[in-house]
């Protein structure tokens, strides 16, 4: 019986707590709908806990990231909140083997750049687009349970140029309704860690509620522990 | 002063001869169009020679190969029609490195995937629809000179899942009007021979008349000679 | 519970009818020590099964294929004897989703070749040298549990230039005493399939009863069935 | 008349100037050999200047920057006395479609790990020994106009596992008379520039004085350059 993934989910936790709206989608946070899925989803295999940008350390301690297989990121608002230092950590536990999984916004989050080296800048519209997301590698685990395509009714629009290095795996791709388009699935093999960047997701819309995001985010988990 | 390119288009050349829309677009042939347009965007940096699958050998003996530095290649209703032996010679010449330039349906062609090794199969629908060529790689040179994204107002859709080894560079996405995207524009490299993959262009579309496509064809004719 | 991975183990079975030297080495053919090996190092994970060139269709019907996750290739003196048809055949299985693991001389496989597209050639000198294998990726399952390097006491050798696509992924890279490397242990992904290349092993040396050796080969077995 | 390259060559310029064995190889600096050798092997088609750490900025300033087509950088005793600032310009100027070649000991500079995200870390023996220098990809542009190997008498051993992302391209491994490995010409792209690191080159040997060296120094300027 092998032991659970210990999973960590980080959420910034700025938006659920300043706008109305947002707490309507994700009354107790973005992270409590990524939790509650993750244990349903992978069950007995996952041990799932949460911290947040206003604790102590951001809840990233040294002894936090030991006991984490598998980090996800979520943060907009205040990437720039996020201590130099604890960037630092976990930039080294990725590279010792703890995987990443970065969400959204978390494009622009300093440990996302950190270890990508590029500016991670791209293209954006709020307009509540339709999103179709693409299945490009129909064999990698994190693609294994959803349809082709994934349809996303309302989301914020991310558009190329995506600046990034180019991905070491290729999963996913989206279209919009106003016809852009968006490597919005990939691969990153960082020293030992395992990072997948995934974009679909914005506080503005349900997306962490949707059953085939939330199967891509569990596959995630999954492939960036290694197991 | 440099010698020229030599590049050699090649067509199967039936399409232009059993269908009078087909015709209508294209009098003398794709390869007519696209012979202008290589000689019109680069000038004296090239010259160029056309071949045919009706001519002996399909226009691509030892020695016309050995005198080519870019082998561009359409073809759709006649795959099976082109010799094995033709195949190898070129498959040869491409690992020795002569550049070759795979356009549209030439996805299928048995030259195509018997340098890639997989089947090169992909979603189709001929519906007219528009079709959106976005950048993916800004710095490439085959991506220099085109707008983002290059408009195409109608096209037959190519979509994913595209069954071809991950590119070593991926250069466009494009995304149609009905939603699906698509790996256009597609490096690989194999042996001391560079290929390019690029899906816009069908016979039943005037897209080879399209400055951008025509820029796109002559930047790769360039960047798969080496030069 | 999952169900066992099912290793089919295809040797040529030639040098060890034909050679003493190799008998001694191989009594049982070199399959024989392979699926031993695999039988004791996973266990109850896989079900081993061996098939040679003299069976009725190489040991490789549909039916056999069609019960197969993974497939282990080793040949040498009768790469031309095997036939187009069962080449075909083991192609679209690997495209559908079957592993394939090639060893050694099986680089010039009519498989390896019509997976990869390239002539597979390579440089070589027979002298018994020792081959040290270092890993580069090492949080690569197929890299787990080897020390650094592996050593071989004596191997033939194999040098660049290695004609082959750039790996997906590169696990391992050998020197030869005599100077010369060898990217040695290549992933490739093709269709929904996994291929890992694996270069120590000849029929002059014990290397297939080498421990590490035999640990990359089930490691490979096991990352190659996507498990 | 295409203008010429404006390469600015970076030397940290410290074991020059306080060891008597150093200043012996280079005595006006390894920035002198390596302008040398780039104004005879380019001629007309570079412009070279130099810049060293002690100068204000390091020579970097933004109007250096802008006026820089390629940077080359060599740095070991003083990586940590290099201005977080100028790194942050230089990494921007990468991004924006600067070149850079990567010279051995600076595999460990704040620019290079900033780009990669790695710790760029690897094994390291200082005994003299001799180097060979593989060509793995005989059709890149760095390669040509090198013998197969290139042989360098006594150098420091760098050796796997090397912490950094999967290059882009893989151009060279080198063996060491120790028997280990390193992959030592390695291609990335970052934003729209490119990158190159070299391992060869130590101040303790004269190693920029060699011809194939400089030759493929002087290939990585021009590739990096996107000429």
């Amino acid at each position: 019986m092998p032991r659970p993934l210990r999973v960590t989910i980080w959420n910034e936790y700025v938006h659920e707590l300043t706008s109305d709206a947002v707490r309507r989608l994700y009354p107790e946070g973005m992270h409590a709908v990524l939790a509650e899925a993750l244990a349903r989803l992978l069950g007995d295999a996952v041990r799932v806990r949460v911290a947040t940008l206003n604790q102590p350390d951001h809840g990233l301690t040294s002894e936090a990231l030991a006991e984490t297989d598998v980090l996800t990121w979520w943060g907009h608002a205040a990437h720039e909140d996020v201590a130099d230092e604890v960037v630092d950590r976990v930039q080294a536990a990725v590279l010792g083997g703890m995987g990443l999984v970065v969400l959204h916004s978390g494009h622009y989050s300093k440990i996302f750049k950190r270890l990508l080296g590029t500016s991670c800048s791209l293209q954006w519209r709020n307009e509540g687009e339709r999103e179709l997301v693409w299945t490009v590698d129909p064999a990698h685990p994190i693609a294994q349970g959803v349809p082709q395509p994934i349809v996303i009714e309302a989301q914020e629009m991310y558009g190329e140029v995506f600046d990034i290095p180019a991905p070491d795996e290729l999963v996913f791709i989206s279209s919009f309704a106003g016809g852009e388009v968006f490597r919005g699935g990939c691969c990153f093999r960082r020293g030992r860690g395992r990072i997948f960047y995934f974009s679909p997701g914005d506080q503005d819309y349900p997306v962490y509620h949707h059953p085939d995001v939330q199967r891509v985010i569990a596959n995630a988990v999954r492939w960036a522990a290694g197991a």
